[in-house]
Order: C-alpha cells, then sequence, then structure tokens
C-alpha cells in the first residue's frame, strides 16, 4: 500500500496551518483518517453524525481562524455534510473537505455506498476537485500536490469558504503490520500571502469627495466575527467623524460608544414614513447579513442617496435594493483609510435624532422585561445580563437570535450564529465545534426545536465542559405563532406549532450534563447564580414557558414602539 | 393572495393516486403545506428533522408504492434532504420533492434561508424543474401544470425515482382571514400509462439459442421490493426448468423452493477456485444491489460465458464485470416468456453441487448459532426465528443486514433495507414510514450506531404502534472489528471502534416506547416470548453484546466453510 500522495495531504494540511481535523468513521476513508491521525501536528476529533461533525468544524474554524478538515467515507456520508456546507460558504468560513470515493469505475454500478460525488457540493462550495485515483504517474503525484495547496488556498483567501476535494481509493484501505505511514518532509507547500486589496488615489479622492458633500452618514454592521483591531478601527472613525454605528447582534460591534442596537424595535415598517428622517445621505454597510427585517425594509423603502458597501468579494450584495458601491476591500482599511482622508464630522441633528430614539427604545425595553409575564424573552434578557464578559454567546435560529438582536447585547462576548443560512439544523455543533477549540465559556441560547434537531452533536468523546446551554423550550415552533399569518391558520396546531412534547432532560442524561429546569423568574435567578461558574461538566438550563403568552408578551413589546 | 398554481399542485398530486405528503414545518412553504393539508384526499404527515423526514417519506412510498411528496421551507432545510435523496434514487423509490424558495432575484443577498436551490440535487434526481415565481400569467399557468405532470409521471415511470420541483414564492404566505383555499375541479392531470417494454421475436430467438446450448444455468437476485407476481413466476420458472435461484435477503424471493440463500457464507474467496465448478455457463441476474462481496467476487473472478442483466432502466449494470447483455424489461415478463420460449431443463449435476453445498451450508450454520457463545450473531438468528409470518423485516446497514444475509430468511416476511446507498443515516426513518402508512408489524433489526444517528424519525405524532424495533448494541462500530485493516491499527479503538456509550433507554423514554434490555440468551428468548405480540407502543429491545467476543464468534464462523 503506496499512499504517499493521501499521507501528503495531511503534510501540506500543516504546512497551512490547519490544526485539527474531524472525521467520521468509515472504512473507504480509512487511509485519509490513518494519515491525519499520524500526522504529529494535527489533532483528530472523531464526531460520528456526519451533519453534526460539519456544524463543528465550522465552530472550531471559527475559532482557530484556519481551515478545518473534514473527513468521511464514500456515499450518503459525503451528502449529511450539505447542510453545514451551506452554512460556511454563506457564513464565510474555510473548510477542507475530503471525501472518500470509490474510483469512478464503480459509480452507478450499484455497488455499496457508491453516489455521485464529485461536485456534489454544487456552487456552495468555492471549489470542487477530484483527486486523481492512483499516486504513482508523476504527474499523478504532482496534481495531488498541487490541488491540495490550491483547495486550502481558496479556503483560506476572502471571501472565505468550504472547498472540496473528491478522493477516489480502491483497496487495501489499511497498511499491513510491517508497513507504517511516513511523511515527506519535503512535500511541496505553495505559499500565497494573503493580499489586501487597496483602492487607488482617485478612487479615495471620489470618495472622500462624497463624504463632504454629504452631513447625514451612518455604518451599519451585519454578522462580522469578532475583531478587536476593527473595532478600535469604527471607534476612531465614529469618535473623529461624529458617526453612528448600527450594530446587528451579530456585528460583534456591541462596545463601541454610542452603538445603536435596538433598530429592529422602532424602524417598524408602519412607522417608515414618520421616521424618514433617519435616512442618511450616505450609508456605509459592512459585514454579510442582518437579522433586522424592520431595518431592511425601513432602508428598501427610504433610500439613502449613497450606499457603500465594503466586502471583500467580487458579489454585488444589494439586500438593501439601492446600494451605488460595492467595494472589495477589508473593512479596516477602508474605515481606516476613509478616517484619515476625510473632515466633516456627521449632521448633530440627524444623530441626535436616531441617539434619542434609540435611547428611549433602550428604556422601553429595560423596563417592559423588568414588568412584563414570565416567558422567554425575559429569561433570555436575565440569561444574558448575568452572563460573565469575556466568554463567548452562540445563539441559535428561529427566535433566540432574534430576541437578542431586540435586546441588543450589553456583555463583552464574541457573538456567533448560524445566519450564513439561517437554518435551524447545526446550533449545537457549532457551538460546540466553539467549546472543544478553545478553553473560554461557550454560551449557546436555543430553542427545543434547534436543541433536539441536532442532539447528535454531543454524541463524541471531547470534553466540552466549558459549555452552558440554555433551552428556551416553549414545546416546539413557537416562532410561527409570532407570527400574524400562520397562527391564523385554522390548522396552525399541526403544520405549524409542531407541538412537541420533548425536553432536553434525556439528552442531558445520556451525556453526562448537568440539568436543570425552571419556568418562573425566580427559579430562573436562583440556578442562574451559579449556572456560569465553572464545572466538571457541560451544564443544560432549560427553561419552560408557554408558547401563546410568550406571543403575547412579544406583541405588547411591539406596541410600544408605535407612535 | 392568489396562489391557483399552488393549490393545483395537490390536485395533480391526489390526480395522479398520491395519497401522502410529509411535510416539515415552515414559513415560506407555508402556501404549499396549506394546499396539501387542505386537499381532502391527501394525508398530511407532520415531522420536523428534514433528514429523517426524507428517509419516512422513502418508507411510506415502498408501501404505497406511489411518489410521496416532501414539502420543505427554503435554505438548508432542503439539503438535509439529500441522504435520502441519493438513496432513493439508487434504490429506485419514487418521490416528489417541492422545496419552497425565495424567488430567484434574491439569492446570494445575504437573505436569510436562501441557498441555491435549482438543481440542488444534481444527478440523483430523475428530474429537477424550476417552478414560475408567479401563477398568473396563462404561460406560467400552464408551465408549472406541465411541470406539475411531468415530475410525477417521471417519478412513477421505471426506473423509479426522485424528482425535485424547487418552488418560489413571494410573499404574503398565508390567506387573510376573508380567503379561502380552494381547488380547480378541471384541473389537467396528463395522464401516462405505464407501459411494458417487450421483446421482438428475433431477440426472444436468440436468447432461447443461447438457453438451449447452455446447461448450467443460474438466476441471481439482488435487492427487489416484495412481488407475489415475481416471486409464482419465479417459482414456476425453476420448477418447468429446474434452474436454481440465488436470493439476496433483500430479493425478497426466500419463499422459492430450492433457494440458495447462504452464498455469502460458502462462496469465499480463497475457494474460489475450488468452487469454480458452481460457475454457470448463462447467469440471470434481476434486481438492484447485492449484498454479498463473497458472491460479487466469485462472478467477476469465475465470469459466466453468458450474463444477461434484467433491469428496466438504460444503464449499463456491469457489477459482475462480465455482463453481456442488459436487457431493459420486467424480470416478470422475461422471466415468464423466457419459460414459455425454452425447452431445456437445467444440469442436474451443476444443480447438485449448488444444493449440497447450500443444505451443508444451512446445517452448519444452524449447528453453530445453537452452540456458539451469546453476543449479536445469535441474537438476530433468535430474533428472526420467532418473526411472526406476513409482517415486514427492515435491516439497518452496516452488521445488521450482512448477518441477516448469512443466515437467509425462513419467514415469509418483506425484507426491507436502504440498500441504495447502504448509509447509516436513514434505517429508523424508512421502517417509520413502513408502519405509518400501514397496519402489519414492522420489525426494525439495527444497531446502536444507526439507531442513535436517525433516532429524530420519532420526532413527530404519527401512531407507530405496530414497530418494533432490535437494537443490537456492541457500544458502536464494530463493523470495523470484523476487518481485519481496521482492527490491526494501533489506533483502532479511536478511530474505527467510535466506541459510544449511548444506550437507546432515553430515547424510547423520550418518545413513550416500552422498552426491554438484555445480554443472555435466556433473557432474549424470555423477552422474545411476548415482543412481537400487538400493543399499544412502540417496543424496543436492546440487545447487549461485546464486540471482541461478536469478532471471535464471527471468525469461527467464517472457518466453518474453509476446506
Amino acid at each position: 500500500m503506496i499512499l504517499n500522495h493521501i499521507n501528503d495531504i495531511a503534510s501540506i494540511c500543516a504546512g497551512h496551518g490547519i490544526k485539527t481535523a474531524v472525521i467520521s468513521p468509515g472504512s473507504r476513508s480509512a487511509p485519509i483518517t490513518l494519515a491525519f491521525n499520524q500526522y504529529p501536528d494535527i489533532e483528530v476529533k472523531m464526531v460520528a453524525d456526519e451533519r453534526s461533525a460539519a456544524f463543528i468544524a465550522i465552530g472550531i474554524a471559527q475559532q482557530q481562524k484556519q481551515p478545518v478538515v473534514l473527513v468521511c467515507t464514500s456515499g450518503s456520508a459525503v451528502y449529511n455534510y450539505a447542510p453545514a456546507v451551506a452554512e460556511a460558504y454563506y457564513q464565510e468560513v474555510p473548510l477542507l473537505i475530503l471525501s472518500a470515493d470509490r474510483p469512478p469505475e464503480w459509480t452507478n454500478q450499484y455497488d455499496g455506498q457508491t453516489i455521485q460525488q464529485a461536485g456534489i457540493f454544487g456552487n456552495h462550495v468555492k471549489k470542487s476537485f477530484q483527486f486523481p485515483v492512483e499516486g504513482i504517474h508523476k504527474d499523478d503525484v504532482w496534481y495531488a500536490n498541487r490541488v491540495t495547496n490550491e483547495a486550502i488556498i481558496s479556503a483560506k483567501k476572502s471571501p472565505k469558504g468550504p472547498v472540496h476535494i473528491n478522493v477516489p481509493l480502491r483497496e487495501p484501505f489499511y497498511p499491513s503490520e510491517d508497513e507504517s505511514i511516513s511523511f515527506n518532509p519535503n512535500t511541496r507547500i505553495i505559499h500565497s500571502p494573503q493580499v489586501s486589496p487597496g483602492l487607488t488615489e482617485e478612487t479615495w479622492a471620489s470618495f472622500a469627495s462624497v463624504w463632504e458633500k454629504t452631513t447625514k452618514r451612518l455604518v451599519v454592521v451585519g454578522q462580522l466575527e469578532a475583531d478587536g483591531a476593527l473595532t478600535q478601527v469604527l471607534e476612531e472613525f465614529s469618535k473623529d467623524k461624529d458617526t453612528l454605528v448600527i450594530n446587528d447582534v451579530t456585528g460583534n460591534q456591541h462596545t463601541l460608544g454610542g452603538v445603536i442596537q435596538h433598530q429592529d424595535a422602532f424602524l417598524l415598517p408602519d412607522q417608515s414614513d414618520v421616521l424618514s428622517k433617519l435616512t442618511p445621505e450616505l450609508l456605509i454597510t459592512i459585514g454579510k447579513s442582518l437579522i433586522s427585517k424592520n431595518l431592511k425594509l425601513y432602508f428598501r423603502k427610504n433610500p439613502p442617496k449613497h450606499h457603500w458597501h465594503i466586502h471583500e468579494s467580487d458579489q454585488v450584495n444589494d439586500t438593501l435594493q439601492h446600494v451605488t458601491n460595492v467595494i472589495s476591500t477589508s473593512p479596516n482599511y477602508f474605515i481606516h483609510e476613509l478616517n484619515n482622508r476625510t473632515k466633516s464630522r456627521t449632521s448633530k441633528i440627524f444623530n441626535s435624532a436616531w441617539s434619542t430614539i434609540e435611547s428611549r427604545a433602550a428604556e422601553s425595553r429595560r423596563s417592559f422585561l423588568e414588568n412584563c409575564e414570565f416567558g422567554e424573552f425575559q429569561a433570555i434578557n436575565l440569561c444574558v445580563n448575568v452572563l460573565p464578559n469575556h466568554g463567548q454567546l452562540h445563539l441559535a435560529n428561529s427566535m433566540s437570535v432574534r430576541y437578542a438582536n431586540l435586546l441588543g447585547m450589553s456583555k463583552n462576548v464574541k457573538v456567533f450564529a448560524n445566519r450564513g443560512t439561517s437554518g435551524i439544523d447545526g446550533s449545537n455543533g457549532t457551538a460546540v465545534g466553539a467549546a472543544i477549540a478553545q478553553q473560554e465559556l461557550v454560551t449557546l441560547i436555543t430553542g427545543d426545536m434547534a436543541f433536539l434537531y441536532d442532539r447528535n452533536a454531543f454524541w463524541h468523546s471531547e470534553r466540552i465542559k466549558n459549555m452552558r446551554i440554555i433551552v428556551l423550550n416553549n414545546s416546539g415552533g413557537g416562532i410561527f405563532r409570532m407570527i400574524k399569518g400562520p397562527r391564523d391558520q385554522k390548522d396552525y396546531e399541526k403544520l405549524f406549532q409542531t407541538d412537541q412534547p420533548l425536553t432536553a432532560k434525556h439528552t442531558a442524561l445520556d451525556f453526562g450534563f448537568d440539568y436543570f429546569d425552571c419556568d418562573n423568574r425566580n427559579d430562573l435567578e436562583e440556578h442562574l447564580k451559579d449556572f456560569y461558574s465553572p464545572s466538571d461538566r457541560p451544564k443544560i438550563l432549560e427553561v419552560f414557558s408557554d408558547s401563546k403568552k410568550n406571543t403575547e408578551v412579544f406583541e405588547a413589546f411591539k406596541k410600544l414602539f408605535v407612535d
């Protein structure tokens, strides 16, 4: 068994700084698995369910800021990666997917675990490669080396994302007793330094000219990984130019002075005309997706004269429908340079309109949540209020991330959410990946549906004692009751409510997690006193609430902002 | 909200005989969900986890012998169907996948739950369509109607399989209070009667001529749905022409007189030369995949002079590597006509060689299992021996289906297994689908890995009291210890064993199933006395065994057949 071209994959990955491979058990993938496991500088994590494995890989990649390798066997195993691959593509998280495959001659021959794997992820990977079947001919050896290098270089280059190498393998899959896996210390690593696209002086001059001609200006931040350098650049810019920043909760700019966070509460669609005075002349957006539907609707209806979107990609992201410039560079560079190349500060009247509505909204929200009936909205507020600083907060899709975005973030924590595709499928997994990859406290706030959907994310032997999970259990599908359309349907209970009776208790028992539950404010506050403190085991705190009452609370909350 | 083109989908489905839609909750998909739910002749089953939902749909489609509709919302939800779509494609199970989508202008705009859904399943669906965004222009109405008809016609035509219609939808998704969903009684149904491809007289003459020139003949049956008419045709043919039939356990021909079932035990690769006297001159294969690796290796090494493969498809299935004729017609027609058009019976000496080795193998297996140490092999034998007739046996991949294939089947039950892709991902789901769709007893034999992988197949409110689940728990990954390669690796425990500590107990508690467990023969036999009797709840019987001992038993078993 001479599989140097397979062993070289591990060497090349390590040469590019990859630290972790998440592997699901399989026989055809054994040569890849053995190579990664025996390579000294790469840690191997075994996860049985490929769907969860791929979300865990996302979680690890977010922490390491490096691609994470995924290895699975041939057949439908590969397809179980698909939901996470789409999430990684849109959230721009680097992954290197290595799928073992039968050689092409065995496809469509009714042989076991054989599907059409080449190019299987379509446009949801940045690049897709087919490895040579053998690594004997020198051109195959060269090809295998180049493909592996190119895949990793592509995964790391902005916009980052998943890449796929399909690896056909013939038997034997295992070295015999007298063989041992060896790594070539001279395996070629093709280096490709990160480049930062800069703008020409002419372009800067034209941007500076637009800046000076406007007085009402605003920065909006969509999903962005926490980045201290960017926050500092924004802080300086915001002060120097007296320009307000609106932060989506996943934008990770909540520690900025004067940051606007309650936009989703007060930019109500039916108030859009009244609020048109808030429309900037120049809007600068950075980051990826925005949670706040109200914010999006507002800017679609009230377009700024100039809308610059800063994102290192050739894609025209026009989600607000009036973008005038897509600027393919890094926000750090752009904002820093813009600050240096411009003089005039933003209109005080304009800023004051925003600050006033924001501080009123913050106060309304505070007093509302203090006095409202107990339910998931109040619960998430209490849980976030006592969150320790310097940890991480992972928010599941559906209501958890929306509540958090309505609350704004008062703690110095890094915020994560799978907003690439906004599925409920892998939020346990990405949080578990974060807990595996580093020591900080990882708090996941999730609903019963998202929690149960991805239970298999806990099915492995990695230690995640730094994990805290808050499950907002409203017996399923509460989000649909929040929306007028579905809740008015006569078949609501059957079609939208889901109405699932499960709790997190047996899952906690299965995996040996501490488990606490409550259904009222006093008990919740009691549990929270110790919940975040260090422990030898992960902890789950399940908060039960009534879906109908939650809806009433939410409706009452929204009414606060109607004039 | 005028969505007649959406409501028409339900009418057209019903017009084509579709009975069931498996739906996962979502908002964008609401117009499709509401249409199916309100259509009087279609039953709606709600399943939260899309991955399991799609496998459940396969299970229902197998029972109803009709396409089953799958409905999900946009985004990664669709991708969670992918593993089951590949399984349905290779197992040739008809599914109609309706994925709600944003209209195309919203793709790649960082808007929630939006991925590139058009054509997302690649070559793993028979056809893939993009629905019109609106159903207002008369050409769009015509297009929507034609596409729906064509998709269903394609799904039903041999080889059957999954088809995908991607359905873009704009808001509003819900009818207002004064609107009601109505169905057009005159929606066009395009009929397309099933045709049976026949052969010309000339072709028959040439086949009959080959038949008469050979004396050693054999029929091998790969995976086929149970079909009384085919079994009868095979019974007549087998008697008239004195021709033996080898049945893979998923071939569902185990009730045939004189059927060969122990091929996987006695056709050992290192005995292949000794056994070359068993090679037929004419081999006729029907059905899809074959479980027995030994059978495949045997025929690859000992090719028959003529190999006719009968399968209604234009694919060249050459898994035995020496096929001479691919005959795209139904096995029922072919075998029946062949019987009518030929005279000479098979060589008695040849048949006797097969019958002798088969009956010896059967006897060796019987006495071995009677006396061997308790473990999963003996357990599965005991469980199958007392299986009631006229029910169904579903076999999970990995060891369950292999053990069953080694045992042969002594009961008059229909056998199912996901051998399209042979993944471990959805065996709970297909069995649950079978239990939902009909009243017969459905017994699933599975391992701990496959059982836990697809736990979410039980996460719904359908009644499946006719379900019995036998979990062979060897703490994970026992299959890899059965293979010499992995078990000799120094990192075996970490990389292949999985070594998972979970049992089925908490899953049983979660879903309110009866639960029994045992780890020895006496207790197992005691539990089996009542296990298959009617009950108000599903039952799980978990049989614990030691992976190392199982391997020793299996190795000893294989040695029985070495000369």
